[in-house]
């Protein structure tokens, strides 16, 4: 199944790009959090289309209406759910849909998946719009995180062939001014480089890929266990959940392949009475535990396969060989909006992490 | 919760490294197989320390006993629990303990979570030896997915400075001699320069991570789902419950960050009547599901942190900074014996999204 | 929480009497098959309120708007999301609300776990009125079901002092005619004294319980699993799960107390080649598992706590005791309203064993 | 699947009556309680055979070996894990095996579920000597829920003719002698009544069922959630876990059947600043949230199917009809034995609506 994440969080997501609506609903949310409907708003509008030049222009309000579980602007302890209307949908701007294939999209494995039944139009429940949800979800985790000390922050690390600085080694970089960039990085001024970068790809009517930074700071030491339930394993499944991600590493990552134990080790030392590590090479987790340190892992993203150029296909009508040309416009670059989603997810994660430390009573 | 996994195929771990035994309990799996015991034992070899200078001498037998799940040699469908008792346990070769938390260990981490009450002889639960259950519980599903036309091979696709090929570019690569070498590699005779640069590290008291590669070939198109059933989704979250893997990425993984949509997107074509791809960048897997081709990923090993050198760290008695030296022998790199559990994860989870599929009725 | 059941059929409940809309999330459910709109809307209505002189007046359409999963009437095999919107809510019908705690509701206990940030308006996510969405759930499996040979029928087997016969020994009744009774019973005729009951209850400003029993036929032997997965445990999971039952059994049930195993024990037989039993007391499960005979239940349905009278209370404000007096009309007998719900959670727990069972491959 | 149970405290259960092993691991109980062992003990005795004329003579040690997740007496807060060998295993006491199947018993719909491949000796997997292993995890619960006020008592409440008092009516009843009564009973002096019932059927080679009633004190208000995972779903869920149970029944149970509103629904009161009901017709569960009153529930305990009566079955391997013979001593009266599993049981089920309220943070 597609759908439902968590054991002590739980979401349920639905909905198709092109269907009545998309959704999702949220329970084991804690009661009596007063929700801040702008700095939501906010997050949703990170995430949604039409916000630049690199983004498709649709335009879409993407402003969930929120079903149940909130009572006078404060959450009741029960179900969530919120839903987005579709409103600018049209099909025509997809291409033939289901009878040719989009490389790089699930339109094949969904019709396999699905017995020939899914709803093919703009990817159906395969599409990115149901990102959207996830959104909502997660920011409601993230203002309930924040009260708890909990910061969650991040930045496109790579577009490209632009590299930006890393939370590897910047552990305390200023994060205050992310939210508010289009292209958010860490050393001043990159943001022009990556999207010019981005503008070529897209003047040549492709897309480019690259990779986002996550750090989440004032997590207490203790959340996660070893094995099924490590902190890399929650978060990863949660992120690998984020369509185009194809990668995720913690701390050093596959950097650790260079590594010798002796540079790889964090070293414990008091610092104020507090346990703490001097180096941060294991992204705030070790043994699946996280250690009160930063945790900090990178999420590979692909270039979006929606492009302009004229692509090999197959025809699932005819069973041969065809030429594919996607019209309409495309974002050329996904990372921007898929900077949103991953916090969200991250928030999630950390919720779910969370509450199941708080089951373990003593 | 750390010792569960499985919604269709269920897993439940146990054990201390210096308890009385350690062990699994799978369930949901299927009846009527006749177990190849000379395999099994076999795959639990592999994973066994004291096969080479590279691993510790720790000669256990580590032969699992089956308490359940089993008649006359043939699974009976319900559930199978197997025991490996714990023989040799030196704890005075394992330091001065939860006293002197060790770096880069679950020492601290655990001490937290279990609220001082773990068992932190050699590793207690968290122990890399928890991994021997692992492979048997893998190995089961190796033979009953192989009965399936499914083969899986792994080998070190990178250990140190040094860097084997990689099934991205050798899909069809010969895996018939890996599971015999000690360190299985692609390229012939590369197993050398790695055990050289293994040796170097032990020499110098330390230890080195590295990169293993794993394939899964004859998948059915239609395993998994979008989003949170997604096969990197579900294969990611066993492959970061291995301990020491730091990342994991499928297809070109991180290397998405630099390519084109164009050059990301993997082109269809009917071949014998079949839709395949002409390229495999995804790594056999679309929007969350199985293509049809071979599914192919990558996990970054962090070196093991137990090393020779005098180590910073801090006493949990007294609260002050400290110099750790751990004593014994521990392997230099812990690659070899991570190759199996790779592939026994990777068994578990196919078996988990084969029955997953199995349960979509139509 | 409590808004979700089921491994391998997922449902996702959310919604209060008085928010916004109520509604479900169903994931699992097989694609292809195409709605029966009109069936689907019939059984709404069975559980809708005004049928008659024994349920509350209060009009509602209870049409559900089906958000997601649906495509061209035919179900996708992707999450279905239906959604009810609450127009009748008249909130001041239903007493002082959360200060005087209602005897027999969950004002008091729902206060108590939602940490008085509840939705008490109408009882909120605690109403009877969520039982709409699972009917709807319902009714899909049901239909599916069918396609398979499974039927469903239930009856009111007493209500208040009036005993029906019962499936036990009718094991073959004719049940065509149950769905159009709005008291459905066996035994000609008796609907009339138990409507008769039912009034005489409503005129004392009083309310009745009963029991309704249920029979599955057409189901293969080999569903279920012994132990925490018994077709008892999924079964009675779910029936208890619907507000104001509060007993279930199964075959003799609680008529075991005083059989001998002689008289307990269903004989086998060779009946056309088939495995049979010449009896049922075991209402169609042996060891948590379907024998292939009907399975038979009943369920305890407590009369609705609503009721005219003025009951002893206390306020939640002033934390002294009080007097209640509840405005408004409610249902005197809840039972004609439970009969669908308690045939939807039947089909939603077999749908969910069907499909356990499918995913025991060989 | 059969063998797990629960999403914050998880067990998972193994084992045949004749393999090598039988156990269970237990995941998420908390950390740092000091076991009593000899009240472990004490436990697994009342549940063992051999204690009276009633039950069979097999003696067996039933002594569970710890093999993780204890550490000098105490919980580490990791999974514990207990098996109890098999000893005496006389096969040929058990009739003719599969070929013959035996009345009331799994033998037949085992055979189906697992397509032949089940262990068949002696009841396998559906032994009811897998509740030996949920003794010992009910009683490490029960341990634990004492240290938080939490009391479990039970008693037989009906066997064949023989009625017992209820805690219906008697709420405050003493129940400190029960546990050493190998006949527990309210009403004193009914045990020897009872006895002779069980004695007339064991002379007619029979055997007889009853009722157990338990009751829950000293729990807070709060635990359980309305619908998916109220009171009565997860604790009916693990009742019907255990074979013979046929009902399960809350409160007044099926006699809310016959009550009007005005009598089934308790009065609030104040009580020393505390809100309390002055009746439990309930049993301590509203809207599926513990009210703080004594949980009092029910079940309906079938006679134990073997008995030595000749019987009317059906031969697998022939498909013909015919007679069987159970030869060896089998117990006339499963009740006495059934009672600390149902204990156990409640014991399981608290603890994990414990737990999920733990994780209910603010």
């Amino acid at each position: 199944m597609s759908s439902f994440f968590g054991q002590h969080l739980h979401l349920a997501l639905f909905g198709q790009s092109h269907g009545e609506a998309i959704g999702i609903t949220m329970d084991g949310f804690p009661a009596g959090m007063t929700i801040d409907m702008d700095r939501l708003a906010a997050e949703m509008k990170r995430r949604a289309p039409g916000q630049s030049s690199l983004t498709t222009p649709r335009k879409e309000a993407d402003v969930p209406e929120i079903l149940s579980g909130v009572l006078d602007g404060r959450t009741t302890g029960q179900p969530i759910c919120a839903i987005i209307r579709n409103t600018n949908t049209r099909s025509k701007d997809y291409g033939e849909g289901v009878d040719l294939v989009r490389p790089g999209h699930a339109d094949y494995t969904g019709h396999v998946r699905y017995y020939g039944f899914e709803d093919w139009r703009g990817g159906g429940h395969f599409s990115g719009r149901l990102t959207a949800p996830i959104v909502f979800a997660g920011a409601l985790c993230s203002q309930w995180l924040e009260s708890q000390g909990v910061q969650i922050a991040s930045h496109i690390q790579r577009l490209g062939s632009v590299i930006d600085d890393s939370f590897m080694d910047h552990p305390d970089a200023d994060v205050s001014g992310l939210k508010a960039m289009h292209l958010p990085v860490l050393r001043q001024g990159l943001d022009a480089a990556m999207e010019q970068e981005a503008m070529q790809a897209l003047q040549a009517q492709d897309s480019i890929g690259g990779v986002i930074e996550c750090r989440i700071t004032g997590l207490p030491a203790g959340l996660g266990a070893p094995f099924f339930d490590s902190v890399e394993s929650v978060l990863s499944h949660l992120m690998f959940s984020v369509p185009a991600v194809k990668g995720v590493e913690f701390g050093e990552g596959f950097g650790f392949a260079a590594l010798r134990g002796s540079q790889a080790n964090d070293p414990f030392r008091m610092e104020e009475g507090k346990v703490v590590t001097t180096s941060n090479h294991s992204g705030g987790v070790l043994g699946g535990i996280t250690s009160g340190m930063p945790v900090i892992f990178r999420c590979a993203v692909r270039a979006t396969p929606s492009i302009g150029q004229t692509q090999q296909t197959v025809s699932l009508c005819t069973g041969e060989n065809a030429e594919l040309n996607i019209h309409g416009r495309h974002d050329p670059c996904i990372l921007p909006r898929a900077v949103p989603v991953i916090e969200a997810m991250a928030a999630i994660g950390v919720m779910e992490l969370w509450k199941e430390r708080q089951a373990c009573v003593k």
